[in-house]
């Protein structure tokens, strides 16, 4: 990986003033292999200068590298060492604030008592006012039970809760939707389910995150059954909507049709299930799914019951064999497993212009360097190349829809529908190997998406309002 | 009541140009015993103008007569009317915003994947980072069954929801902490505990709000016993500290000492009981409290175990009778209970200089203009007399005082020293019949209960930082 900002250090250090010193320093940085950033100059000393130095690095271990060649570094003195990112993250990222200002006596009574007694009378009296007067028509919990964290694995509640705060912070700068994390103590699906119906009633949402498969898959279907609000688990459903929209600009690259591509997935967990549900809601016909174990096909022995289900609507040719092998004439690779999952023998194998996304994070299944002579298209779940794969893409713009028609739930039609939108955004024209997915931050990214969910909404009878309006962004009714 | 901000419209009106259009519309108002706000021109017209006209009145009742008086008017006619505690409900009351920004891929980077990743990895390999790293160490969850809420009941966690949004504004307005409305749909007691155990990683502090008695004493009891963090129910806690802060002010009005005076309660509930007990923490040795039947005393054989405990530790004497009774020779009166608890027959027993605080709500257990000529000082429930006894001058300050040590109680000691610095925002010299307590606007207040929580939280061994420091508001380490 190449130096970036989320491993840069604010370094202080006081730089003698005799030539040279600091063309060293910056040279020591690029020994190490780190990159410079900007420069501050704190105060001026009598011989020397302190300086506020941004350095980037690769990774963790070696941003502490980059900065002990600092101080091993003649004529310079590193006062100090802040870590931008923990810096960042000092104090927690949220805050909750009014949207009406509380100065006087007045706001006071309004706001609260006495005033606010007869919005509660008139929610009890007419329950779907709730939706009008209060913050549960932009509000969304982001739940999670901490088990399955980034690459990260089992870290508990209190460890996840820096990444949840990451995505409400996501849902309000890119979705405008407010969002509020919720990190349980528990990892019991009763009691997962249980908690998260207990607490709905002020939430006009549900963002299941980072829960470990399978028992994701019961704790949303079970939550779906019973709220009367869209539950959606990210891992799955976001990360199934931008690669189907990724795809779809794909095909248009190598001017096929997903109606008649082979395609081989590897990771049947959260995401790879997912991902190949939202492929058939779109018109594939012919994936093939793999594990560790190779391809998944009707009657393995060793299959669980979620494999089964999978088995059965995928693989119509009974495929057998590994990754590598099944990969066999295929144009699309989706991987959502781990580094290595396949090789560039396997690729070889595949179609012509074949399509490939390796999406596992933080090493992808094969290294783009390793295929860019065999692959059409590659993308990958990282920043530093070409079309990455990122939820961000996805759930702001999905919540932000469902939300302005107060939809139910969120359904396969509107998954669909997000990533049509997604894909659109590109314009046919444009649309090039390396640039098949809009940037995370194309602001026009989620308004487009918002208005396909609400109109597939709609459509779908899930819609408590049909016109998608201004409920969620304005103040007035 | 008084006209007041609570029930008041924006009415648009156009009023012909013809001599004395407006003085009649005016008059029209204060016939109907309405008052004029703000007027403001919203455009010319060819012979008249459109003015929107704030309308205040007594009750939501009384907002209607009055409007229904202006639309009865010559030369006026209503356009529109506008409740403006409604428009302000519009669109909810919060929003969760992030306190970095994102802007650019290196915010992102830093706030969100890939860097995130190392902050969650350092507090799973050191738990108390949590509290430096997230927004648990400024975060309050303020939790409720909407079983009663204000004076309306058991209404519903939907309906309560714009008394907690409120409740959260009110503690980021006056505390600078930031809360969040958990509403339950559950009032199960295992249940609520379940839920807010499960919920409660992700929090520095639990506010329980309006959940009934008595099983909100069980539910304090229990969270309190198994979480690391303060569990503070405001009904109980709240009301009891701004009731001693109020009390210990009219003594020095009085001049009497609260180990010396004798004092009748009436309303054993949950604001009751916790009244008593800060009382008998601070030192007063003499209560009788009553219900509906009447005072409380050991071997009374209609008594709930709750009230067997009450009648326990109070009532010293044994007195019998109903609560016009016992006040014979009472110092001080403090009903928590229902309009018409005791008479002014009972006032007229107190003894030289009687103390009476009526804080039922909406009414009074009697109104002040019954006994002014008897009480040397009188506090209420009410915003329309001196002497509001309001929890918003306890909670934000309480909580900020806590979290600044990030505390894992709240004890009836940090409870006492948060009355005791309420009481001395008043400068002894200041203090007087009919000023005993802070103006709830006055910001002074929640400081220095801060200050004063934070260091008996200290003294009392369940501060985790000894020191109280920037921890709530800073942005850096």
């Amino acid at each position: 990986m190449h130096p970036s900002a989320s491993f840069s250090a604010t370094v202080r250090v006081r730089l003698d003033d005799t030539p040279g010193t600091f063309a060293r320093f910056a040279a020591a940085v690029g020994e190490a292999g780190g990159s410079l950033g900007s420069i501050d100059l704190v105060r001026v000393e009598r011989s020397s200068k302190v300086r506020d130095v941004v350095v980037l690095a690769s990774n963790a271990a070696h941003l502490n590298d980059v900065v002990e060649g600092l101080r091993a570094g003649a004529g310079a003195e590193v006062i100090e060492v802040a870590d931008r990112t923990f810096l960042m993250h000092a104090g927690g990222k949220l805050e909750v604030v009014g949207r009406v200002p509380i100065a006087t006596r007045d706001d006071l009574s309004m706001a609260y008592t006495p005033g606010v007694a007869r919005v509660s009378r008139a929610i009890a009296d007419d329950p779907s006012l709730v939706w009008k007067l209060t913050s549960k028509q932009h509000m969304v919990a982001v739940v999670t039970d901490g088990s399955a964290v980034l690459g990260l694995g089992d870290i508990g509640p209190e460890a996840a809760l820096p990444v949840m705060e990451g995505k409400a912070q996501l849902f309000k700068e890119f979705g405008g939707v407010d969002a509020f994390p919720i990190c349980l103590s528990t990892q019991d699906p009763d009691e997962i389910v249980a908690t998260v119906t207990a607490i709905a009633p002020g939430f006009g949402g549900i963002n299941l995150e980072d829960i470990a498969a399978p028992r994701c898959f019961e704790i949303e279907e079970r939550l779906r059954s019973t709220l009367d609000i869209p539950v959606f688990h990210d891992d799955q459903h976001g990360t199934a909507i931008v690669v189907l929209a990724a795809l779809l600009n794909a095909l248009r690259v190598v001017d096929k049709r997903l109606d008649e591509v082979k395609i081989v997935t590897t990771g049947c967990g959260a995401a790879g299930t997912a991902v190949t549900k939202i492929l058939l809601g779109a018109g594939a016909r012919h994936i093939v799914g793999c594990d560790e174990h190779g391809a998944l096909y009707r009657g393995r022995s060793d299959l669980t019951h979620a494999k089964q289900a999978y088995a059965a609507c995928t693989n119509p040719y009974d495929e057998r064999g590994s990754a590598d092998d099944v990969l066999s004439g295929a144009d699309v690779f989706i991987g959502v497993s781990v580094a290595g999952a396949i090789t560039r023998a396997g690729i070889e194998r595949m179609a012509g212009q074949p399509v490939v996304f390796a999406l596992a994070n933080p090493r992808s299944e094969i290294e783009p360097e390793e295929i860019e002579d065999l692959a059409a298209v590659i993308a990958t779940g990282r920043s530093d190349y070409p079309n990455q794969i990122n939820n961000v893409l996805a759930f702001p713009g999905v919540f932000h829809g469902a939300l302005s028609v107060r939809a139910r739930a969120i359904t396969g039609e509107m998954e669909v529908a997000a990533a049509g939108a997604l894909a659109s955004v590109i314009e046919h024209d444009q649309v090039s190997a390396d640039y098949v997915i809009p940037s995370v931050l194309d602001r026009s990214v989620a308004p487009a998406i918002s208005r396909a969910v609400a109109a597939a909404a709609v459509a779908a009878g899930v819609a408590r309002d049909e016109l998608p309006g201004s409920v969620v962004q304005a103040g007035v009714v």
